[in-house]
């Protein structure tokens, strides 16, 4: 029976999971919920980059992204732009988008993305 | 090639689909949607657990979860209410919680879950 | 370290990751996005067996599906009427299907599949 390890758990979840050889990462989002759809979206990169080292990856390894906005009329273009930039060319994740109201009336993104250990 | 479980399978899902360690749980909405949030969280977190036993694991080898919620402004603090007496500290899955009209009008609340072996 | 594959890589995402035996297809939507919820479930299944064929696999070794529809309550009974003609009977996935509006406004379907290798 594989380990499972946990990042930052408490009593109603954990950042990371790692099993088998996968890191799961819970859905995140900016902690600065003042900023627009390119502040929100630059800060919650940077948290998945943050906690996919400290699960002991980087962004070439993720395996799939899912990306809920708010607002996907108004927002799409202004996330991806921040998103081509951050992801790595021909090592970037699949990839879906959809649109969903999120636990603070503010949040505009919310990113949940699984990776290679 | 490693073989595929599946438990209370149809021709249109299977509930529970097991491979290379890893379980898989179909979205889980409440039998009697009747009832409140709270009711009907009670009800689909006892089906997580009915299914993980059935697939020969438990509640603490959770890796990850999606719930959605038809109305999260509404309900999302007495789901998570329900969740957090119900989640095992120490070893939650990760977890992200958006909204989503779900496939009945009466329906609150729908949780996916993947878990190890 | 196991190795990762992509097919149709570019700087935004990859449609398919392969890694540890596990296929990850990202959401996929109708190229005719003038066609009805039938038509447009068609074409994303299509789709899927494709890209399922790429990665080496097929449908019947498919894990878990999420199925997002701009509009449930009009569109739940045709989408299924299709997906239950083309899942495969006593091999289909676990599934979850919310509502949600999508990245383009005449997009009624997306999904999302994961499979074994």
């Amino acid at each position: 029976m594989n380990q499972i390890d946990r990042i930052e758990t408490n009593q109603r979840m954990s950042r990371v999971v790692s099993y088998n050889g996968m890191v799961f990462i819970g859905g995140l989002t900016a902690d600065d919920a003042s900023q627009d759809i390119q502040g929100q979206t630059r800060q919650v990169l940077k948290k998945i980059e943050d906690y996919l080292a400290k699960a002991g990856t980087d962004k070439t390894r993720m395996l799939s992204a899912q990306i809920w906005l708010k607002d996907i009329e108004a927002d799409f273009a202004g996330m991806n732009e921040i998103w081509d930039a951050w992801a790595p060319e021909g090592a970037a994740p699949t990839r879906a988008t959809g649109q969903s109201k999120l636990a603070r009336s503010n949040l505009l993104v919310e990113i949940i993305v699984t990776a290679a250990a």
